[in-house]
Order: C-alpha cells, then structure tokens, then sequence
C-alpha cells in the first residue's frame, strides 16, 4: 500500500530533538551524564581529546536549553564545578539509551 | 555523588545511531516513511523543497545502511518506485518515536 503523507511536513518532531542531542561532544556528554553528576575534570577525561573551552562551551548550550545543571560546591576553600541532569533533562534518557541499543546492534551489524 | 566515569569513553553507540539517522534530511525522510511505503514523488512533496538529486542521494544512502528498501513496480509499461523501511529499519522506530516524543515536549516548551 502506497501512502501519500497528506500534508507537507515541514516540522519533524524528531528533528526538534536531534537538534540538542546531536553532535560530536554534545551526544557524548549527554551519554556520560547518564551515569549521574560528573566534575568538569572527569568529564572532559571521559571525553578524551575535547579542549576546555570547547567542553565549556557544550556545557552552556546544555544549561541554556535546560538539560543540564552546573552546581558548585565549596571545599577547603576551593570551588567544585559539577554537571548532572536536571529533571527536565532526564526526560532524554529513555530516547538516548533507545539510541544506544540501535547503534550496538547497528555497529555489531556493519563489523559481522 | 560525583561519579567519573573509568573507561576513556570514545565509541558513544548513541552517537553510531545519530550517525545513520541525523540530517536535514535523512531524519525527515525516515520520519516520513514511519506512516508506510511511499513513492518518490509523494516523498519529495512531503518533504518540501528537497531537489530530486538530493533527495535520491540520500534514499541511496539509507538503501545502503539497509535501513530501507527501494521497491520498482511495473503498471502499464511505467515502471512505478517506492521506498519503505525494511525489517532491519524497522528496529529504528522506537528511537525515532522517543525523540519525536521528547521534540513535541521541547517544542512546547519553548513557546511555554
């Protein structure tokens, strides 16, 4: 059965969410806050190769669509920056990790 | 709890998927398809503005990724194309309807 979509769709949900999701670092960083709050430090080791400022950058981004939170913490009288999910945020997580499981079998499937 | 990540984590499997299925276009074509077989032209229409060599390079490019499949049908004498998603393609349907979910949600949100 050939089915012509009645109207012209311009607006792709999908593509709504690709838009904050997609990209080099911003995909990893969204995958690595899965599991749970992470100092700038160890984020960026996670990442491997991201300089700070660019890692900065993505950070904001992600704050300013209101994915991710920044908290600061005091210690001895030094300043921990970490990251974690905002409530919001978490609402990706079943939508990432449906991604995840494609792309294991997609990438087990390009190197059978 | 500030947890940091053990593994140097440089193959994201979201990202393996986000590779097949992100784009301008592709997201929109395989957003399109999820309502049945659809012909080329019924295709462009709902698209809106891709050009006929842009729109068959990247049917060409899913064909490839096995995502879909290019179907010919012959009706008196005019050879009829179709594409549809194939079974394989068809496992990409969850993650497209989360993130079509989670992009209606954002979408609101932002005009919220």
């Amino acid at each position: 059965m050939v089915t012509a979509p009645t109207d012209k769709l311009v607006d792709c949900p999908a593509l709504a969410a690709l838009s904050v999701i997609s990209g080099k670092w911003t995909t990893r960083i969204l995958w690595v806050l899965r599991e749970g709050s992470c100092d700038f430090g160890a984020l960026r080791r996670a990442l491997g190769g991201v300089s700070a400022k660019v890692l900065t950058d993505h950070l904001k981004a992600l704050e300013a669509e209101g994915v991710i939170l920044r908290r600061e913490r005091s210690e001895a009288g030094v300043v921990h920056v970490s990251y974690a999910y905002s409530d919001y945020g978490r609402t990706l997580i079943p939508a990432l990790d449906a991604l995840g499981q494609w792309g294991l079998t997609h990438a087990a499937r390009d190197r059978g």
